[in-house]
């Protein structure tokens, strides 16, 4: 067993580690920026170690530093959460070199797993559909073109060390395409360091379904389960649900379909621990591979309240080399949950950060609502990471209960000081389409979009 | 359906109360007092009322403006949450009168059960077992004396219009029994108005276990399990679970006896809405009906983790002449919960009350955990009122996870500027004995009592 972990992150999931550990009888070490002495999750650590300044390049992303703190410490394992060093191989690396478990999978799953083009071989060689597009990366304008004919417009250039949305571009005919293709492999030197790119079928506004996998050190693999993110602006997911709309009312085949090709992809990976394998959907139900996240998502606090496992305490069971011990029959899906990532944001101002400090904070509760957060009031949300602030998560009998759950607690949500994206989700938790589950990932463009022109007609 | 309703109540009953509403789309009237004009019921409510000055009886206890803000306000019914007028059949009257529905039992059914001699009669004749004692009230010093040499001493005198443990006296011989019964008497008639008594053996450090119970107006009873509520200091409780320990490793077949026994009760006295039988229970596993409670109780979320069951919105079903949708085959009781009632008082100095402005102010969050509370950063907690500020309610698969829950949820409970019950209940769950589930309704002074030898021991 596990006596003391060090979280390698901040704010509410370095918070939410800690619940584990402390509900797990392990001690828990905080690392912190200066910018961050008075987040939360210093305070409820055993113990907490300054690694440096803001930005992240110079405390949360700093190898070294982390296992110095790590050493000093004495601890048994690092935590990585999501985020920074949370899918890097070369960490994983350097840790388990210092005798020190990586909680996660192993570096050579997550290299397999690194390079979209290889993943996407990966994934074909398993038998799980990808999008049409070219096998492995694109060298030269002229392979581009060809590739792209052959599937047909159109389509997306991705790099092949992009993810969570960043080093893409859609290309409608071939000017675009060269144009996107050279754009495309500047950003991805600059960004991740490697120019490679692919190219895919782009599948406009397609319905983003994930599964969550867990998986042992003695090859067993089982899924929890799908989260439908579709809900998405510019790639960010805004709200998730579990079980999703579109698998429940239209495809119910689906789950055990794409579940089982989950666990493929991550037996062909040989992957362990905790992973999510993300899919894209079209209308008609096809489902295509698109990347497997190596980390704990940020809303996979869906999946534990509809089956009432603890992800973050399977991942640390997990990381010990305990064997798992849920039999995929054990999973059962009970009711339907729904999470809203509160953001620092203002939603109607192109989604412009809003950091600064909380005046008057008061946190919904009551039956069904969980919030993961490390704010408070008198807390000032720093302008250097990212504008998450909260999870807020409700849990019903139905999804029709988790909504007017979730619409009763956004209402009751008071944060003065900041803007927020809660009067957006209100808006999207109202909209008459999502009540009925019908959206896919062009819902908040449009709903913006309707918004905007109201506005305009207004004015006029 | 009810489409607005009136909250007769403050703090955090009338936060969950409004939650309630909220989810089942009705509007909702906040009353308070001058004192309460920045408590979160005030803000969450969709349109409040104030109802004069505290104390109470100026404005929660005050019928006449409860009613003219009904009426302004053009409420269907009127919630009264608990203490104050919750169980006062004269107010259920007016109510009905003044064509509001009162969300409770009827005025009737209250007042054959008001009287603690009268429902005593009324659960022996249903064939329940009640303590050895008088039948009905005590007239005279001689008659005492002669039930108490009857049933044996030690002997409780208790006021019959007394509840929630005042108007309670110890007799442990002839003389003490003479001189209780004249300060019983004389408090009761200050007290309640009514200065009857009446006389039933004492059963000293019994378990206190109550059964919820739902009943609608077409003659349907059902019980949803019980609570156990033996961590009490002075009669007032502390710590709540349920499942009971005492049955679950004990005497499992008292469920489904005791399950029986508050439904006849319920029944005998046509009892509707939602209900708590309460009993006491020897170490022997015999059980005593001890009274009826006629609300909603404050440790009603442990019953809701564990079945899934909103107990207010039932209410508000059940008032609205709904029939009852549940079947006693259909409750099914789910892991185990646990309630700390977060109390602004210092209970190392003898539980005095701390009221005073909140500084800092952490709620607790993330998995099973919920909060039912009123209170944020900035708040001031008035003199005036009930000292409890919060329930933390954890729900675990089993007892073990629901107190590792509740041990980590109280850890990272950070409330600055008052005193709190907090340290005593962190003290609690660490106890071995109450780890093991052996506990009585003498445990709190016990673990005082050591704690205080304790102190005087280092001091020597």
């Amino acid at each position: 067993m596990f006596e003391k972990i060090l979280i390698a992150n901040r704010g509410e999931i370095a918070v939410r580690i800690i619940r584990a550990c402390k509900e797990l009888n392990i001690r828990t070490v905080a690392v912190y920026s200066e910018a961050d002495a008075n987040s939360m999750h210093v305070q409820l650590a055993d113990e907490a170690v300054c690694i440096g300044p803001a930005p992240a390049s110079e405390s949360y992303l700093r190898i070294d530093r982390i296992i110095s703190a790590a050493e000093i410490t004495d601890v048994d394992a690092i935590h990585p959460g999501y985020g920074f060093l949370s899918e890097n191989p070369h960490f994983a690396d350097v840790c388990e070199s210092c005798n020190i478990r990586f909680i996660g999978p192993s570096a050579q799953a997550m290299s397999a797993l690194e390079d979209k083009a290889v993943s996407r071989a990966l994934a074909k060689k398993a038998g799980v559909p990808v999008p049409p597009g070219s096998d492995g990366p694109v060298e030269t304008e002229q392979e581009a073109i060809e590739v792209a004919r052959r599937i047909g417009y159109p389509v997306m250039i991705k790099a092949v060390a992009g993810g969570g949305g960043r080093g893409m571009r859609v290309a409608h005919n071939d000017v675009s395409l060269v144009k996107g293709y050279h754009t495309c492999r500047t950003e991805a030197e600059k960004a991740f360091g490697n120019s490679g790119v692919y190219i895919e079928k782009y599948i406009e506004n397609p319905h983003h379904i994930e599964f969550q996998i867990l998986a042992d050190r003695h090859g067993h693999i089982i899924h929890l389960g799908e989260r439908d993110c579709s809900i998405q602006r510019r790639n960010q997911k805004l709200i998730e649900e579990t079980p999703s709309p579109l698998i429940e009312t239209r495809f119910k085949k689906l789950r055990e379909k794409m579940g089982r090709a989950a666990i493929k992809i991550a037996e062909a990976a040989r992957y362990t621990n905790a992973g999510t394998v993300e899919f894209i959907v079209d209308n008609q139900g096809n489902f295509y591979f698109l990347e497997m996240n190596k980390r704990i998502q940020v809303e996979h606090p869906v999946t534990e309240e509809v089956t009432g496992i603890d992800l973050v305490q399977q991942q640390i069971l997990l990381a010990m080399g305990e064997p798992l011990r849920i039999k995929q029959s054990d999973v059962h899906i009970r009711g339907h949950a729904l999470e809203c990532r509160i953001n620092a944001e203002d939603p109607f101002d192109d989604f412009k950060p809003s950091p600064g400090r909380v005046e008057m904070y008061y946190q919904p509760g009551g039956r069904g609502v969980r919030v993961d957060s490390h704010v408070y009031a008198g807390y000032t949300i720093p302008p250097y990471y990212d504008s998450m602030i909260a999870k807020l998560i409700t849990h019903g009998r139905d999804r029709s209960e988790a909504i007017s759950r979730m619409i009763r607690a956004l209402g009751e949500y008071y944060i003065t000081g900041i803007k927020t994206t809660i009067g957006l989700q209100q808006a999207i938790l109202q909209d008459p389409n999502f009540r009925k589950g019908v959206y896919d990932t062009g819902f908040i463009e449009r709903l913006l979009g309707r918004a905007r022109r109201e506005l305009v007609e207004e004015r006029a």
